[in-house]
């Protein structure tokens, strides 16, 4: 009889992926999904695995593959999933489709990832802003020339150094990484005591260069949930010597935050490790890069910043994150700290620190620090509103006298997910849409074309579905056009053959016809759709009123927007939709990056590191959810534009055929 | 045509060391002690592997050997060597005697290790002695009970721990390692935020454990060239729970100092690597030995110091220490260092730090510092002499006013290397000597015996060699007993067997003969042996000397022996042959091992840590090498005793033969 305890060694079956042609052996019962990644295939998950988005879609080619050795047949996967009848139709089915995050592997398999389902290159919108910082940075170097040891005077070479950069520079209680230590004979002797010093804080010595060395470099990082920026600057000069952004590598375990997380806790062993494993190499990635395009080595780097939200945060510094996703969300710590690279696992130069900022609070993380320092609002008079909207919308409100912040739930809706045709700011991305209010026609441009569809020389769109600002100009275009009402449905009245009955039973509007998409069908937007960009509206409009009351503030004296997202969005139409409160155009900005700048005057500038610990402890986290008004401020807000008189605050901005509606 | 940059391929052969049994496949070209090595067997090798001490004699033998599968040959060797003749007969050399460090692989091989050449087991003794220091570790425990979380009251698990233990136990500005962090929120919840937080030096949180804990451990270390020895102790009792000694595993590479750093030196890539690697493995292994005595584990180890001297802490921390064997001898830093245990791979607590004692000077250690601080002759009025007796003699000398350091190069004479028939204090070892004068019969007790050799009881001595302290009553005995002159040279006018013409031409005296030995030869001393010691004694005695003049001290107050060797040395016979400086048998004491108990007093007492640090820099070392009246000093201390009226300090304790003689 067998026993239960006897190890059962998984077969393995032969997996392709085409078009990439991608394989490889892989174990039975692990999903197609997983198999995608061992073989390094990008698949859209943005639910990361849990049968719930339907992105993933796959077809399972029936045949036998010569050329490749295997005999693929949709039989070789496991049983079809009552979760993917909402996503994959009958006909689809028939066709061989299935949710790669749902069908296991039995057998060998041949699928075809269709150009929907492909995780695209995201287009990176992170440049670094203009800053301007005192030049104090945490590393300085301090050139000695010492006087080799002798029998008379056989000192130390620690405290030989000590001594003499006490001597010339006046530098006091000097401590050594252990790392410099272990080289020290070494490197003092082969440079015959002429040296560079470099030491963090006035406090250590991190590296010791031969000879006279000048200029050494830095890294600012901002690390978002869908995008990693880094700016390597000089931090002689503060200059920004190269850029560099990727996607962030955890996206393949899903796109918001509480995928990642919770993949963290299913995968008790090796979940968080993996993931934060996959920022890591990431960063190594992006260090090396960087440092290849200024001509030198990543060691020269010697310090570095990074800002992210609490998720990110806790990602990177191996820190189980489960805690930061359920109630009464408390993260591990809100102070900056100044983590040894190596301990990270990352490669700048072995001594240095990483200084990761503070944080304010369980759901407004560093990167929120970041934006604060940047924007500086603690040092002024007038009352500010700023947002980051990344995949969650955080909020800070307030002057000198002081500032709250909070977190609203946005969802993903305004970063393209759980909308139909919804994607990330990747080529054939629809990031910008004009409706003709008369004709209904859609004109729009896409990410990768500099001209708009109407221009006669802009060939073929092939738009592939709709990043966050084409969602923000759609809805306020549909809007502004008469197609959705102020309650946010189609008026079914109108006569265009864009608006039509979907296939569940509600209307769908056509912004694109399939004959200029790359994917092979029609890209609408549904009532369904609409509903979930009201609802992300509404929670940052009603996230905002309820700040306004609590500080006692009837207007605001400025919105600053921050973020990529911000960057990109069209002001007129977040103002159309209701997305920010009563307030005109012209005090509307949008300040970039200004989580990655903050970042990067944090890197320059010792002081701004101890702003960035005491604001975050100042700031006072207001936790929306547990306020009484909210559901009604947010219920009343989910109208378009919302408010019993919504317009007076658009005049003269908005078309009159709006205000005439 | 071949380019010289193919890469070659070495062949391997079997290697079957004899009578262990011990076999493997080793890499042609390489020498039979480095096959030692790898296989595990361990040979004698004093120089370190340079053809210079002959004590790694091996024997070849000629067959076939089918239940080895070998056929062994001396031809598998590589060619006699020139340094060989010196240490091997002609005779021995028929036999197929070679060097284990001369002979290289060039096929099968069969060696037969002799006894003589293996290394024993040496005991080991380095108790711990009675120490009196006030209880401050740096390591202490604070039991918090936390309130959890809530919406109302979300902040961070780091800042609710550190705002609880400056509320409950006053301490403010605490930080915590990394990898507490890593592990924070887990283990407060697992805990239901009732923990205990084991704090280091009021400073920085290296420890959570769940519930309420009241002991915690900490681990006192010294590392000397020959024995290594750690003392496991409650922090919350200052009792030593546990004591472990080992012989310093890096012994196979080279009894000395010297030829362990020349080994470091010509294996660039892997040479220190290696060494510090047996040091830490070996620390490891005691680590959890101990933990094991006390049912504890090893990470309930919270703290831990080390003394040592410069040689093994360089080797410990993998810094190089070639420069610490060349002139000026300037070690790589003075003042003690706190090293993550992770960092330098050893295996207690993986948050705590490894607190490792200053060096005063390149031949005057952390070991010697562990002497001061247990000694505290900065504390007294009265002058001492403090010798510490290790491989090297380490002297300090003066009071309250003043001390200064010396090292005098005593060779390894006195650890029983480089002397005919010397070993380390192992097993099979003559410790002790006494001879008739009249009829110059050796009476001798070997370690791992009770009784002397001249109990009726004793039975079999089986004596193997001579040890240190056998060494020091050999000399004083054969001086007392006429046997050797005062100016240390035999007097051939004797009539006993036991004063023969040597194989080299001189005189020798036979200690044991072939019957009462384990090796199959007669035990004997020669000449050029007592020179050695005559060398090693006269460095000792003319350290002291030119540290005296340097004073103006004309009488020493008292005259302290650290160091194993010190407790094991007969007191009297040291003065016999003016090893110590004049004074009178009862100002002579014996400490023990003062190193370990200096490392134990800084693991109990923080105050302990700073003294060290203070003495280290006020001890000012004196190079004896370069004081012009020392080669007058050291000669004249070389007749046995010294100076020109040797013996009226002596009156009273010496037997009256010798004083009329």
């Amino acid at each position: 009889m067998q026993t239960r305890r006897c190890l059962v060694k998984r077969r393995k079956f032969r997996i392709v992926f085409q078009p990439s042609g991608r394989r490889g052996e892989v174990e039975e019962d692990k999903t197609l999904l997983d198999a995608s990644r061992e073989l390094g295939v990008d698949i859209e998950s943005v639910c990361g695995g849990k049968q719930r988005c339907g992105k993933c879609k796959v077809r399972i080619e029936e045949g036998r593959f010569e050329r490749l050795g295997i005999r693929s047949s949709p039989s070789h996967a496991s049983d079809w999933q009552a979760s993917e009848t909402e996503f994959i139709d009958p006909q689809s089915k028939a066709e061989g489709f299935r949710l790669a995050c749902a069908a296991k592997i039995r057998g060998d398999l041949l699928a075809f990832v269709p150009e929907e389902s492909r995780a695209g290159q995201q287009v990176i919108r992170k440049a670094a802003g203009e800053i301007t910082v005192a030049h104090d940075p945490a590393v300085r170097l301090y050139p000695v020339k010492l006087v080799p040891p002798s029998l008379d005077h056989p000192l130390a070479d620690l405290e030989r150094l000590t001594e003499k950069l006490n001597e010339t520079h006046g530098l006091t209680g000097l401590t050594a990484d252990y790392l410099v230590l272990m080289d020290l004979p070494q490197i003092l002797r082969e440079a015959e005591w002429d040296v560079t010093v470099a030491v963090w804080n006035d406090l250590e010595i991190i590296r010791i260069y031969p000879g006279h060395v000048e200029e050494c470099w830095g890294l600012a990082v901002d690390i978002g949930t869908t995008t990693v920026a880094a700016y390597l600057c000089s931090l002689k000069t503060g200059m920004v010597h190269a850029t560099e952004s990727i996607m962030n590598p955890q996206v393949v375990y899903g796109e918001d935050i509480m995928s990642r997380i919770s993949y963290a806790m299913t995968h008790r062993d090796t979940g968080l490790e993996e993931l934060s494993g996959r920022i890591v190499t990431g960063l190594n990635d992006m260090i090396t890069k960087a440092a290849a395009t200024c001509r030198i080595n990543s060691d020269d780097i010697v310090d570095m910043t990074v800002v992210g939200n609490t998720a990110m945060h806790h990602f990177l510094l191996r820190i189980d994150p489960r805690y930061v996703g359920t109630a009464p969300f408390a993260p591990a710590l809100h102070r900056s700290v100044d983590i040894r690279a190596r301990e990270l696992g990352i490669a700048i130069n072995k001594s240095s620190y990483v200084h990761v900022l503070p944080i304010e609070a369980g759901f407004v993380g560093a990167d929120n620090v970041g934006v604060l320092i940047c924007q500086e609002p603690y040092h002024q008079e007038e009352n500010q509103l700023i947002i980051d909207i990344g995949t969650n919308g955080e909020l800070v409100l307030g002057n000198k006298e002081k500032l709250i912040s909070a977190s609203c739930a946005t969802g993903p809706a305004l970063e393209g997910a759980e909308i139909s045709f919804g994607m990330r700011a990747a080529p054939g991305a629809i990031e910008r849409i004009k409706i003709d209010p008369k004709t209904f026609d859609v004109n729009y441009k896409v990410i990768g074309r500099e001209t708009w569809k109407r221009d006669p020389e802009s060939g073929d769109m092939k738009a592939k579905g709709i990043c966050g600002s084409g969602i923000i100009d759609l809805l306020g275009e549909l809007y502004r056009s008469g197609i959705v009402q102020k309650n946010g449905s189609f008026n079914k009245n109108l006569k265009t053959p864009r608006l039509r009955s979907g296939s569940d039973g509600t209307h769908e509007f056509v912004i694109a016809w399939k004959k200029e998409t790359s994917i092979g069908k029609d890209i609408v937007v549904t009532q369904r759709d609409i509903r979930q960009i009201q609802l992300a509206k509404a929670a940052i409009y009603a996230g905002a009123k309820m700040m306004m009351r609590r500080l006692g503030i009837a207007h605001l004296d400025r919105v600053v927007i921050a973020g990529a997202f911000g960057t990109y969005v069209d002001k007129e139409e977040a103002l159309i939709i209701g997305m920010l409160p009563d307030i005109t155009l012209d005090k509307v900005v949008s300040v970039g990056n200004a989580a990655g700048d903050g970042a990067r005057m944090a890197l320059l500038n010792r002081g701004k590191r101890k702003e960035a610990d005491q604001i975050a402890r100042q700031v006072e986290y207001m936790e929306l959810t547990i306020e009484k008004e909210f559901q009604d401020e947010f219920v009343a807000a989910l109208t378009l534009p919302h408010g019993k008189d919504p317009f007076p605050h658009l005049a003269g901005m908005v078309p009159d055929e709006i205000l005439n509606q």
